[in-house]
């Protein structure tokens, strides 16, 4: 093992170093080295039992280490970057996990200053430890349909919180389900009897010195999932429980309790200003989580010998590194691509966001009342820049993370029957990772909400007013060239790739406008086109992202032409790949013939795959993911899969302490444990 | 809930029980629902913790339920189909499972009624029990690369077993771990410093009576894994640990113990015709594998309401049930039909392999010694039944377990966030299903095998000399086309859309043939072409036995007409749904014409999924999966959800006996645990 991956990372020119700052600068890099160093020194993270434990176990482990992140904040006087660093090196889900990311963001972005004052500065001390309680068993993507109610009582200021059938059970609240005592609750408020929509209350659901739950509170953990066993997804139940009136967050409403009136106040489109933050931060993330998983898979496949190739010449005796065959590169080089392409969109989508919120706060402070609109869909299309950039977080962050997830069951296949061990480090990954194709928006309805704001953005274009954003400007010109078609060189010349992507895209647009304008079809017949057409726009995106990433002054000053070069071979890859996958619909559309996917699926993509071969283990290394953090026998950069992989099982292993009875006619399951003599059941 | 499925069988007039009959015949039923009886009366099959517990205990548990079977096997004399549907039923990985499925048969196959003797009547008694050790930690695929090494003694007329190597160490060898004390033991024979390959060894590794490795021997569980973790996998190691002669299982090939001679015999194209029959058994049971997942996800998603249909009329105010929308009908529906698809086709290799023994134990009478051959890649194309068969059982291993996999992991995410609690009841079953994949041939290694009988076959039918068999007829009917083109009225007709799927893997295997015969392209730079083309010929043989069985006379008789045009419908839409999925392919053949692919995009597949809509609940509740079996909150046939949901993570999830103290500064993780105060760390 070990001789194989160095003779691999001789084999290929690439600056690792290099490219890693490309990915991460300098700064970044150095301070995770530096807070890597100061987790390895902590016995609570150390990592040899996570894949033994079961769910009790691992839980209480999770907080032992979520608690000592807290004291080494202080300790070090650690910043929130610091922070985000440590959680993502330690590299798993904790019960404070939603306290940090969505409890004090919530109070921060909805409370007001008295509410902030006083909840925000106890949440802070971790007095106060929240969560936030949306979903309810029986409504999630819906929130509309929320039936947890926030009851106005005039008489004594108060409201009445309520759960009112078993199905409004808050259900899925990451760390209330053993952690948390207070909660972010949303309710339907009810005023006089009317109902004005989902608001967010806040509280406390467990008592502060015993942490029992509060009377009329039922609150609980919702159970063991497919993954994220170390976090506590709680339920919670009221039976009609007071609260003061300063528990409903009142930034944006507010109910006067001098005249009971409701009241709306300020820009809630700051809040759709968060969700497309988190969602560009899903994107971004993408990148990173995929590419821990090709780390693993392209070491091992490397390091793992298997067959001769039949061509080999007589004298050749050798087993090839599986890396060799074309049909396991096929499965893991495009995804190697996709780790840069994805890197570099949520790159531009990050910066985009930075420079729209710099635009929003001059127009806030100008106090637009057009911007006082409850969400997205209600936006002028284009006329706001929060619109498209909204379309493009919601079909990213679908298209994104579907890669990712889909991308790490492709690495952990590669792998053979060593992926399937948990040692291998990539099907617990997986699993943690896989609710984020349904959170924060699942990902098939995202592409609804891309399809709604593609085809106001072409009929902005129809009518001759789109306003001048990249959407607008391919969609015009396709329109321009109805009568003329169009002619991409697309094995040529990268930039006419992308063109062809952006052609495919508007295409799809126009052929769902006809079908939803013209042909009157109703909406629910249309999904399964937007769902194509938003994967294709979003294609479209991380297409075009990673090739003008590879133009950008920022990117060429940073590296050498031999590395850019290569780079521009992955985005080819990616982009060849991703057109030959859809093949049917580049014909549909015209942008390439039939000769042309015919060349690149048989020429191009295979020579690319050649090309890039010998750098794939530098590539990754390119990462930087240390051993500590991959947890992987197979992915481990010295090579030394088998020794670890025998190490873990024979050394560690806990089921080698038992010896059993195997005879079926004894009752005895167990004969011996740890050396103690044991007879049960 | 309850209504809500009550209602969706009340609007379908699929007859259930007919068409239950149908997939398993009434015998099958009966015997289904009696030995469901008995193992419900029996605690140690409760499934009320399984979701709860870790690997230790739910291994323990599983082999208390493993001895459990053996002893109703006595006290009810079960046949081995009673005890196969028992295992069906209790639907884990047990530890003593590679003793019945492996251990026994190799002994079966492979032993001479000696051994047979010797062993054989020992383990139907459970005194040994076995396991089959082929893979190492070094090789899997590449069974000739085994470094276990079994040196023939001429001295004292024994072998040696010994491990060179870490890499030769034994690895994943199921119930080996724990249980086992015997191994079937593939080593790699050496006599006089020759080796002859590798040859199954039957070697004792623990000790009868106090069940501890014997000495030199290095024998344990490799660990936790992605799934199957009621199962023991294991390592096993040798330091030069010597076995009698006997111990070679010789049916096939021994060592002559006077001249110490290798000597081969009989005919081992019987054990290809076991890896055959193995790969039928898959293949059949791929459908009803995914059947289950679809069973929940289908149940759910009409029980699930979320959104009002956005073009619903004024007046109605209720929310949708998911499966109304389009877009996760298009997800589950085809894979409704594809259960259908799997099943009979299933059937048809069954039928096909049965026919094919009898026909080669007339053959073996006479004793052809043209079957003396090694393996099936040197059988001469065609002219053996089991060469094409054997092409047939890679190919739609490959394909069937692919889909089943990848199927239920649609149908977890069709189900939203309730799709990850493990009350769901899809992800343990995925997960414990994907090996499937990577074992008995890993899926994109088998497609080599089926591309290189392909080849074989088209350049039989260009010399003129294929044997009548349907792979040289589509092949044949191709090449005499070639000059005049198809025209295939994929919509209007159904038997010509199977000869669509014909065209377009005769064509992919024209053009491979072209690539390796012609332009003398590596073997290696092919085996994307050749997955592809392995797949698509695999797709044919599905679509193409779909539609026999639903010609046939067999199916006919037993359902009623609707029932039967219902069924074409599934037909057509898992065959157009495939065939869109693959539309490029269908162009470049010119199997079809773009406009076909739209028209059934746009309007044949979407009007299927509404006029398969109505019947979903009963076609699934067809498959007759009992409440029991599922053992999914989702999935339940009465429809309550929720409160099964809630009932498991309320009332039985051990978490919540816990209660934790949340403060980062207190060192206290678990303040009281079940009653008692608990202070620890
Ligand atoms: C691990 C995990 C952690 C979570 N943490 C939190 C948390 O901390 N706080 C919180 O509030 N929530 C949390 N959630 C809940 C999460 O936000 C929801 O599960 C998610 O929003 C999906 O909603 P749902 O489950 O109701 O799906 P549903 O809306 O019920 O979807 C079910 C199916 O129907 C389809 N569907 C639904 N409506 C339509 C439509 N109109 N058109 C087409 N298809 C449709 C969906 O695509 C899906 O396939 C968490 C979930 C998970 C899995
Ligand atoms: C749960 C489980 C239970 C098992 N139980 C048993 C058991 O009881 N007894 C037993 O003996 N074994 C058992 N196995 C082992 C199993 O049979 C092997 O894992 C399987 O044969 C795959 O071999 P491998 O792991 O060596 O894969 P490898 O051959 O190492 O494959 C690694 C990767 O390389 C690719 N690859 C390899 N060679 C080529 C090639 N020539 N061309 C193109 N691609 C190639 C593969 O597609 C794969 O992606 C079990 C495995 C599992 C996961």
């Amino acid at each position: 093992g070990e001789d194989v991956l160095t003779q691999e990372r001789a084999g290929s020119n690439v600056p690792v170093e290099q490219l890693n700052e490309l990915l991460f600068t300098r700064e970044v890099i150095e301070r995770k080295r530096r807070i890597l160093g100061i987790l390895k020194s902590h016995q609570v993270f150390d990592k040899s039992q996570n894949y033994f434990s079961g769910r009790i176990e691992r839980f209480e482990r999770a907080l032992a280490r979520e608690k000592k992140l807290r004291l080494l904040i202080k300790e070090h006087n650690w910043d929130p970057d610091e922070f985000r660093t440590a959680t993502e090196l330690v590299s798993e889900p904790g019960p404070y996990g939603l306290h940090d990311s969505m409890f004090k963001v919530t109070l921060d972005g909805q409370g007001t200053p008295e509410q902030q004052e006083m909840f925000l500065t106890l949440a802070n001390d971790y007095k106060i430890i929240g969560c936030y309680a949306q979903t309810e068993l029986g409504h999630g993507s819906n929130v509309r349909g929320l039936e947890t109610t926030a009851t106005w009582n005039p008489q004594d200021k108060t409201f009445t919180i309520h759960s009112p059938h078993l199905t409004a059970s808050k259900w899925w609240i990451g760390s209330l389900g053993r952690t948390a005592n207070y909660a972010c609750v949303m309710a339907q408020l009810i005023i006089n009897g009317k109902s004005h929509g989902p608001h967010p209350f806040v509280v406390q659901v467990r008592d502060m010195k015993t942490h029992e739950p509060l009377e009329n509170i039922h609150v609980g953990d919702i159970g063991p999932k497919f993954g994220y066993n170390t976090m506590d997804n709680g339920f919670l139940l009221f039976n009609k429980v007071k609260i003061p009136h300063i528990s409903m967050l009142a930034r944006f409403s507010r109910v006067d309790p001098a005249t009971n009136a409701y009241v709306r106040q300020g820009s809630p489109s700051l809040i759709y200003g968060t969700l497309t933050w988190v969602r560009s931060t899903i994107v971004m993330q993408a990148g990173s989580v995929l590419a821990r998983g090709v780390t693993i898979a392209t070491r091992y496949c490397a390091v793992r010998r298997q067959f001769q190739d039949r061509d080999a010449p007589q004298g050749e005796k050798g087993e090839s590194p599986v890396l060799n065959y074309t049909m396991v590169q096929i499965r893991l080089l495009p995804l190697l691509a996709a780790t840069f392409a994805l890197h570099f969109t949520g790159a531009a989508m990050m910066a985009l966001y930075q420079e729209s919120q710099k635009k929003m706060n001059t127009r806030d402070a100008s106090k637009d009342s057009s911007m006082r609109r409850p969400g997205p869909e209600e936006t002028e299309s284009g006329s706001d820049i929060l619109a498209d950039l909204h379309a493009s977080s919601c079909g990213l962050k679908a298209l994104s993370s579907t890669i990712a997830a889909e991308g790490l069951e492709a690495c952990r296949r590669a792998c053979g029957g060593h992926g399937y061990s948990s040692f291998s480090g990539i099907g617990s990954w997986y699993a943690d990772y896989l609710p984020t194709i349904t959170w924060e928006g699942d990902n098939y309805m995202l592409t609804q909400q891309v399809a709604r704001y593609l085809l106001k953005s072409a009929r902005a274009v129809l009518a001759n007013k789109g306003p001048a954003n990249d959407t607008t400007r391919i969609l015009s010109h396709f329109h321009s060239r109805s009568e003329v078609g169009c002619a991409f060189d697309i094995i040529g010349s990268d930039s006419d790739l992308v063109d062809a992507f952006a052609w495919r895209a508007s295409f799809l647009t126009f052929e769902a406008l006809k079908h939803r304008d013209e042909h009157k079809k109703p909406w629910n017949d249309l999904l399964v086109d937007f769902y194509r057409l938003s994967k294709a726009h979003s294609q479209y995106m991380v297409t075009k992202s990673f090739y003008e990433a590879l133009q950008s002054q920022a990117t060429t000053s940073k590296i050498n032409t031999d590395t850019l070069e290569l780079l521009k071979k992955l985005f080819r890859l990616f982009a060849l790949h991703t057109l030959e996958q859809e093949a049917s619909e580049f014909y549909a559309s015209g942008a390439c013939s039939k000769h042309q996917i015919s060349l690149a699926r048989t020429n191009t993509v295979m020579r690319l795959l050649k090309e890039i071969r010998p750098h794939a283990v530098k590539l990754v290394d390119a990462w930087g993911f240390d051993d500590w953090v991959l947890d992987s026998s197979l992915g481990r950069s010295d090579g030394k899969v088998y020794e670890d992989m025998f190490y873990r099982a024979s050394e560690l292993n806990p089921l080698n302490r038992i010896t059993v009875d195997p005879y079926p006619d004894s009752a005895v399951l167990f004969r011996r444990v740890e050396g103690e003599v044991k007879s049960k059941l």
